[in-house]
């Protein structure tokens, strides 16, 4: 171990629940592609393609591939990787469905396959943003792949995030290390340099695999054989395309906050004491809300993407302008946007105007839009009330789900799905490839049909306005109005609202007939694909 | 179906979620001697034992026996009843340890039993108070009782609690009105009447308890045939004695917290971000924080009956004086309290002065002490800065557990126990008994092995101060200071105070190796018992 890297003071086995000892002591499978000889294909080139507007000068990076001295086109040649089995096991036959091979080369340009070397490789991987279910499972699956296919090789974790790679703060992750996560989840360069890093692996939501397009494309420009690949983490799931067709972490979250809201909704349904208003924590993409609503049926559920077009206003004002208190800042909002805001009790929009993220955005997970809404439900009924027209007793209930749900020990689904791409993404490092994401489909077969590849980051980009400014950033995956999930919602909103069809999932199983079930956004967006 | 009684709309199958679904499938143990042919057999007699100094005016009950002749002396007749089975079967010594009779007829003084009629019963139920996990599985336990042990039996379930005795707002349990509920849960005169009620049994905690005792002997006084048994239900887990050693819906609920509090610790240790401050719901026994404590092992845990002179003191005041704005009235308080109170932030002092719930007491889960306790440190902490003490930045983030606990789907052993106190209810009541509260012991041994029998009622009351009165109450069991829990708690505490020693139950399981753990209270009671 380094000087710099320290030694982590290590749970002993003693202070692990029962259900985490027998978590740690469950063995994980892998794709069947993934377990064998294994060759990988490189797909057609690809572009920030569902971004035709994209300008180039705001996008200035070339990874995205090998690195090839054929490729100085920079996005015109980012191409996807994929991983095929070297021999065409029987396995896939007898198994029924088509042959892994012919499924996976159709979706290939061309034959082109890089060897996989054996050399031995040092590589350093670091959780970025809000934490996930499932991220010590990538790394899990990272390491073994190190262990099984590159003897020899070394594994950096950096520490405290992104900020360990600038200080070069990192444990070295050795089996023993890594035993208790299993199951679970210009000074750059010098780190890597100091590391001699052959790769680094970036664990994160949008925003780091952003920062891990831009560091690829830095450690490229500068020829260093550092490659970093990307793996998609966030509870939101508002990461994902085509190729990532979810992020880690939103199945484990959602089932944990469909527990509590079941849970609520019995209290509901059996007290008739309360009406009970719940937040769930997120920021402005909703899926995570439309999930929970899929898996229990409220009444009324409010999808954000219906109602942002004030926020976005906001967001620019405050980028550029001082909000003064005689309110003459207002009228820089659209009339729709200005009435709504009027409309809203004094104590939310004083949070509508709260210090933003890191990133520029409104911190609406601060925003408390439970007791905001209990308060104008008083103020109606009140209203109602005194004109004679309502005459019972309305008790509101607030609720937030937050932090309990973004550290939940992974669910079945979660924990299988990280493992194949921490192990993936050493697969991709070992194959020389750089500015990827790991990205793992076919995921509504059985684990061994997964496919497993890489997918060029630059291919998820697009340009947005941050602090006020356009940014080549990953596009934000938002709940689509005329997505399949949505559509489902929208089908049968009106009867929840109207009868109380409240659907109790109950706790998170490992063993048993719910064990194995995946969340209904997943089913629904595949099955729409299909 | 009688005239007042209601239809309730009915959940189709499809409105279960599927692991409600397998629960419902699942078919319960029940304790070997409810399994066959079995006898009722009468303890010794009891009083309020515990309290020497209960005075008998303010406890004109009875009742908390069989309906007989010779007993005119009130509580000195009350006697506990046992079940044994009517032929020694020789399961009990194939499986080891003292045969069931021997174990019970030690407790028995006598041997006078009374013979279990087969006649048919019509017999009324209530869910008394707040919810808790397992309700439904008492009035499965009941109904099946009834089902199989006295063909023709009607079994009546009042709605909206109480009230409906008062209403006679009920409904008849049949075979398919039960079913979606297996696995998981002068007027009231005049409605044992209406109905020809052979017997009542109320589902409840302490006040709900100490009300089917005043029933009972009401009832009783009136030479009424109706018999009235209770059953022990609070997640607070304040309802228990040595012949009932827990209350139904606590294990499920401190699960379900512990999950929550093991997800923020993980969060707490992965992110290093914020200080977590939990706040459990319950009332002013601490039994539920002190299981989680014990379950989750966190740095500091604030048990209340180690600092509950203030309230007490503030209860007696309210109850009898005017809480002028000038604070006169603070003088009423002892030296020590005063000094506390003086301590707390304004808003804390307003939320102590809340109003009480009906039965008097401090409201205690609306007082948001853990707002309270990050105020307090940020304070703190501000005034350690400015003498250059403190030098690090201090974000608390708080939590409140608390409906989301009380509604879970029950976890295998609230299951269990509550089926066995509503079969073993159902066997009371067919053997004339009244003023009982349903008993299942031996909880340490496999289900099987369960002992069952009813105890008076009366044994658990108290006088207890109410709204500034002396009543005579079921004495709300607190946390005992030399108790096994509090006392397990106090000798690891302090080490859990300067290590991160956290631990991370997970979800509550149905399948598995954590599946059938009981709670640390009651596994620690029974051993110190034993």
């Amino acid at each position: 171990m380094a000087a710099n890297g320290t030694t982590a003071p290590r749970r002993t086995a003693s202070e692990y629940s029962e259900l985490q000892a027998s978590r740690l002591g469950f063995s994980l499978p892998l794709p069947e592609v993934l377990r064998n000889s294994f060759q990988v294909v490189d797909g057609p080139p690809s572009s920030a393609a569902g971004n035709p507007g994209l300008r180039p000068n705001l996008l200035p990076v070339k990874c995205g591939s090998v690195v090839d001295p054929r490729d100085v086109h920079g996005l015109q040649s980012a191409r996807s990787m994929h991983f095929v089995t070297a021999v065409r096991s029987s396995l896939h036959l007898i198994s029924g469905g088509e042959p892994l091979w012919t499924t996976i080369s159709s979706a290939c340009t061309g034959v082109t396959s890089a060897d996989v070397s054996n050399q031995s490789l040092k590589i350093g991987v670091v959780l970025s943003g809000g934490q996930a279910p499932g991220g010590h499972n990538v790394i899990s699956g990272l390491f073994d792949y190190l262990q099984e296919r590159t003897k020899g090789s070394t594994l950096y974790g950096f520490k405290g995030g992104p900020a360990g790679i600038m200080n070069c703060k990192y444990v070295e992750l050795t089996t023993d290390f890594v035993y208790p996560y299993r199951n679970q989840f210009k000074q750059a360069e010098e780190t890597a340099k100091k590391l001699d890093l052959d790769g680094l692996v970036v664990i994160g939501g949008d925003d780091s695999n952003t920062n891990a397009c831009l560091l690829a494309e830095n450690f490229r420009g500068k020829s260093m054989k550092t490659k970093v690949i990307g793996c998609p983490k966030t509870i939101d799931g508002d990461l994902k395309s085509k190729e990532v067709p979810i992020s880690f972490g939103f199945d484990t979250a959602c089932k944990i906050y469909a527990e509590m809201i079941g849970n609520v909704m019995i209290d509901a349904r059996s007290t008739g004491k309360y009406y009970h208003f719940v937040r769930l924590m997120g920021r402005a993409a909703s899926h995570i809300t439309l999930e929970c609503s899929l898996q229990t049926h409220p009444n009324i559920t409010i999808i954000g993407e219906e109602v942002q077009q004030l926020i976005a206003e906001l967001n620019e004002i405050l980028a550029h302008d001082v909000v003064d208190e005689g309110g003459v800042w207002k009228k820089k909002l659209g009339d729709q946007s200005r009435q709504l805001f009027e409309l809203l009790p004094q104590a939310i929009q004083e949070q509508l105007l709260l210090e933003r993220d890191p990133h520029g955005n409104v911190q609406v997970a601060k925003i408390e839009t439970e007791k905001m809404l209990i308060e104008m439900v008083e103020a109606e009924l009140g209203s109602r009330q005194k004109q004679g027209l309502y005459k019972n007793v309305f008790k509101g209930q607030s609720h937030f789900f937050g932090y309990e749900g973004r550290c939940g020990l992974p669910s079945n689904f979660d924990s299988n799905y990280c493992y194949a791409l921490g192990y993936a993404a050493g697969a991709l490092l070992q194959s020389g490839k750089t500015g990827l994401i790991s990205s793992v489909g076919n995921l509504s077969n059985p684990v061994e049909k997964w496919t497993v590849g890489g997918t060029p980051l630059t291919s998820l980009m697009d340009v947005e306005r941050r602090h006020g400014k356009f940014k080549p950033v990953i596009k934000k995956a938002m709940v689509e109005l005329q997505g399949a999930p949505f559509k489902k919602f929208a089908s049968v909103r009106e009867e929840w609202a109207l009868k109380n069809q409240y659907f109790s999932p109950g706790p998170l199983q490992y063993v048993g007939p719910t064990s194995n079930v995946t969340n209904h956004t997943l089913v629904l967006e595949l099955g729409a694909q299909a």
